[in-house]
């Protein structure tokens, strides 16, 4: 069953040209509706608000980080390294196809909101059952756990773990690539061919060559410039938020029995608690943006009026402050009370860096979250001793508060709120 | 009203760069429900089955058609071109704006299904009271109707007809470019600085500068093979079956009055007949495909099976066939019958330039569909006339026949079937 | 001597990303002191006197024809393509490499001014004792003379000759991306991925698998309109002229033993005949514009004033002439004759379909010079059979008469012409 | 005379797409014999060695100069920025167009072997009678003195010295995005589309919005790795290292009166002293190149032996340092000298930050070597302040000690060298 396809097949793909698949395995998960599901989920969540080319979906990030990790393992295979393992190939490819596959819709904020993780949703749906642990069987009984415990990073080759998710992996790199492309913010655009050409397999993890270190300080400048330029722009942090208020009113209001004029399995089962693999498959972007038309006209204000900004996007504005302490938060929740407005659904404070988001940041000794760069002694160090720039940015704690509010309600309540917090929203 | 914004207000995309909106009136129309509701409707229907990047909606292409009219027009007024007139300005480039305003999902296949017209909601939309409509009467009353009259083409001054729809429209400079863009086709790849360049207002329309033959002639060898590599793709073409399909199957269900046990507005009283523009808004792609999601549970068979195979993509396949007539339709619908197969949901006879699609073609007199030629003696010719080129395209009535059918159940009843018809069927 | 490099050997280009070279030999012969002249040869003679930016060499250019004879190669083995001889691979690879090598400065119009022929020079240089010749026998003692013999068509294997001389070989695909990169024409483009996975070696030659067809129109339509926008273009076509009149009034005055200020090796051996291998290799386009610089100076008038032309970009001015029949342009000169002009050097007739460039044109049976394609019954048809597209650019004999001269000297003469002619250069 | 082109006229660039030409006085500029010499110096002189790409002309930068210049004016002109002088136009567009004028061939090597200045020659160009000097005066008298008083900075309104040299001025926009397209480094790609957009004309010079600081940094990132990356590749410095040797040991030559096979003026002349402007612009690639060519037969062994090495790219090898004191260095020579090996010109010692390229390096007061960021508040403070990533590249004072030296010599030498010396030059 690891066979290879008699004829290569392609996908087109604006990215990387072609996609390649090249084994019968590959090209059957491709097409399970486990695989095909990520089609309805984006890859950037709300960042299409922002940048309305953004409207990608995972599946289209899954086939990249594929496609890079094959392109890697074919330029390991080529020129021999001695520290790669031949036979991990498949288990690699399909650990990388199939990293993503947990997602849910606007994935991050479902995330926060009811408390899940898709790592874990990933190995329930390689594990239990699906189409896609059917296919992983066929390779062998033993497959699916196999695949499970390198997206678990547990697998016992380090090597097939550290492809997979590292600072340098596929999936870092197809993303910056990808949303650079979608979004046409173009510094994303990073050099692969030259990147690819230096990683090397050494004692059970990826490291670079040490003449390649200014890509690498090229992809992670990159890296920086997206984060900051597109995955934190307030405009999507707006809209995430409102995206929270939704979920975190719905669950209120399910615990409250309110009588919703509509709702959708698995929806209410998602509100009240624990969902089966099968259920959690029927979740999709399509789904959540339904129920949030359709809750337009409810009769709960908050959430119709939650919903009705996020659909047609009349997203929350927002105040930049240096610094900002917890007293003040608590002065203008209060302020915010007495003045009738919500003192938390109409005040969200927002600190950029608080996000579990990744932008590199070395440690002390050597760990699996380093860049190491092997020099021509064989001498392993890691990248910010060496780099300047890659210090520089790795210190970084930068970022601003940012207090995102209704505009048009605040309009109404400035008289009501003292001077000294209605200043803080003039602008 | 008519005033100009401040301060220049951008959007980045990756096929323009930057789109520039300089008018206070063209920001307000971006910003309505009306507007943002084509975030929620791809432009390319079901061709991201095909091509997986192409996942960009309408609200994209719709900025895109409105940057290329405003270059068009800022070239027009730089030049100070004699049959350009300057007040007819705003009013074009809310006619550009607002051109697909009533394009509702899968746009091609709902409008087949249901016999409706986009320009027709268009206008609707544009007059009926929504949001649109007050912005535009506030530039004058009468306003809405003179972009409504721009849209059906019968708008006093011709040129800002021709200048919305004709061949050389900006609507088709912008799909062509972003459809490649995003598909990662790259035939459709046009030099749109240069044929801009070459654009002329003259006597009420739009021609085009002699020496620009050559960039004119790669613009409609670009068209011509998007048709063929795109926009007529057999995957994509058996996912559009497989929508007509549901859509006719539901409308059956419900003339039947059978028992749903899911359904949504406005969808029942889109199976029933007409619309109002409230309604109509409502329809977006979220809320056909989350119908379709949930109509998998359904008991009837048909369209159960049916909707399984659009939202987990298992499609139809298809046989390819240089001619075919009725009789031989006939007769394989006949064993189909015999066999078990239902004779007209299982098999789909498609013959791709049937379809309403608008590969250029030069008529006999000029009229508004031709590309004219201006020569330095100010003379016009219809371009076929001047290039072999174009003319050669023109003649082509190309295309092959294909037969769609379920793969699998044909396997089943392939026995059953006279073996004159199941070799059609053996590839 | 066959053996791969220890470590693949990289080179930067803008237009295949990297030169990827994995063989000893073919590293060494890049180093050679006879491929590295290349680099003092322009890709494009005289065009970037039209297009700024196409200052790029034949060296560039001969690399990328190696790349991507590499990637087709390595197609071929990769797809275990049984028509493809494995073993001429490195003969393949240094026939394609170095098959520009016997080009000279401005190579069209030297080789038209003293009856030259670069493919000649290429194999004397391969054969007669170089630092070429001397690396090629440490293969094998005759592979001098296979690599010639694949230039010079005769090679035994039909497959190898016709990969490195075809409608569809890596020589016309490399120069239409890299003259479109370099120009900046985006006409050139076209999608090299995709045509590499259609060719197929077959029966002793590359045929193209049906469903590329698409593929292959688009290259036909892009080297049509790079022969049209960029190679014909006129202000080439009259510095070339010049350089073809500075060659001949030189050769003319060195024929008169005229006394030259400034003369150098081997350019007096060229003109009074034969030239060595060895002096040959000291000719590039440095020497040429030397002479040319320096020759302003000289008394001469007529060479003077040329080559003040040439180096200060005083071109020929041109008209276009729909029809142009010997008698008229007799007549001409005869006028010109008595005007005071110089009846053959003030004025030069263009046609350029005269040229020969080679945009192609099927023959009546299978010859090396179609493009063959191959459908699923292993059927071959030529491709202008089955595409329209082919079919109506092969036809074409378009063109135009230009006549050139110095708008300068006529001018002055006008008064001189009978109004007839006079009429013919006003515009 | 200041009247602008009846038509726009444009240059096809593959850089900006199209330069436009929309005054007399720059088309006519362009013609002259002094800008078209410009086609004959490269913009990166030797690098084609390491990039083969590289081969770009000073005109094809003058031109994206200027045109960079035209866009950020037509920005402030458009934005009517009260600190902008609209009557300066002209002049700065000139200046800008003219600012390279005087860069001779291989310019940095010659500038350092002769202790000339480019900038003072384009200053003697415009002013000493040229056809460009000719030109100028039509616009009025005193416009030549106007030109060049802009290039040497002390024109009375800082703004026009500004736009033409700063940290942020044409100049280095055009050469980052020219020079990354022709060598395929795409480190140098950088918005500037959203630069332009965040300039902003402020008390006599060019400041930016503060909003566009991360576009800014991604700038001088891009400059950063430019500079590591490509201007200071070991391989060019290699290239330049050889051509000053030529030019040091050509000008002994000259004075030894050594008699020389080949010799050609103003290359005598500029060995002895000085030169006329118009021996001056004689000099160009084509006449050092032959010059080279011709001097690979001279008997002096030394200089033959360079020019062959230049030539045919047999270049010196190097060996890297992280230090190395001027002890050591003397050491070397000695032990060099008693190998028989030539104490001078068989040692080059490089260490690239010496040279005196421009990475960003912020003062102490605001000079006009900052780059000021502008605030709503309308403060101004230097970038640095605000930006740890260019806080962090300012302060680099990287680079590494490179010994140049003849492989090939040396490895005859090494047996006589001492075992530590000769230990250094292994690797």
């Amino acid at each position: 069953m690891k066979q290879p396809l008699t004829e290569e097949k392609v996908f087109k793909d604006p990215v990387h040209n072609y996609i390649h698949v090249q084994d019968t395995i590959i090209w059957r998960l491709i097409n399970t509706k486990e695989f095909q599901r990520l089609r309805r989920i984006r890859q950037l969540g709300t960042s299409y608000f922002t940048f309305h080319g953004a409207e990608h979906s995972r599946f289209s990030h899954s086939l990249g980080v594929y496609e890079i990790t094959r392109r890697i393992i074919s330029q390991f295979e080529r020129s021999g390294y001695g520290d790669w393992i031949p036979e991990e190939r498949l288990l690699t490819l399909c650990a990388a196809l199939l990293h993503d596959l947990g997602h849910g819709p606007f994935s991050h904020s479902i995330e926060e909101a009811f408390d899940m993780n898709h790592e874990d949703w990933t190995c329930r749906i390689i594990l239990e059952n699906t189409e896609i642990t059917e296919i992983l069987r066929d390779v062998e009984e033993d497959f699916p756990n196999k695949v499970a415990s390198v997206i678990s990073k547990t697998y016992e080759h380090a090597i097939v773990v550290n492809l997979v998710s590292s600072p340098l992996d596929a999936d870092r790199m197809d993303y910056l690539l990808r949303d650079a492309y979608y979004t046409g913010v173009n510094y994303g655009t990073i050099d692969i061919d030259r990147i690819l050409r230096v990683l090397r397999p050494y004692n059970g993890r990826v490291v670079v060559k040490e003449s390649g270190m200014h890509a690498i300080e090229d992809y992670l400048m990159s890296r920086y410039q997206m984060y900051w330029q597109v995955y934190f722009h307030p405009v999507t942090r707006s809209s995430e938020i409102i995206l929270r208020q939704i979920f975190r009113r719905a669950k209120e209001l399910v615990q409250e029995e309110f009588n919703f004029k509509f709702m959708i399995e698995p929806l209410s089962d998602l509100f009240r608690g624990e969902l089966t693999v099968e259920q959690y498959l029927l979740l999709d972007e399509a789904l959540v943006q339904t129920a949030f038309m359709q809750w337009t006209l409810e009769e709960d204000e908050l959430l119709s009026d939650l919903c009705n900004r996020f659909i047609h996007r009349k997203l929350y504005k927002y105040v930049e402050m240096e610094n900002l302490d917890l007293e003040t938060i608590d002065e203008i929740r209060r302020s915010f009370g007495a003045a009738g407005l919500h003192p938390e659904y109409d005040l969200e404070v927002d600190f950029p860096t608080d996000l579990p988001y990744d932008v590199f940041r070395p440690g002390e000794g050597f760990d699996s979250k380093q860049i190491l760069l092997l020099d021509r002694q064989e001498r392993l160090r890691e990248i910010s001793e060496v780099s300047d720039i890659v210090r520089s940015i790795s210190g970084i704690h930068r970022g601003k508060y940012h207090l995102y509010f209704p505009q048009d309600k605040l309009d109404k309540a400035m008289a009501q709120l003292p001077s000294s917090i209605a200043d803080l929203f003039r602008r």
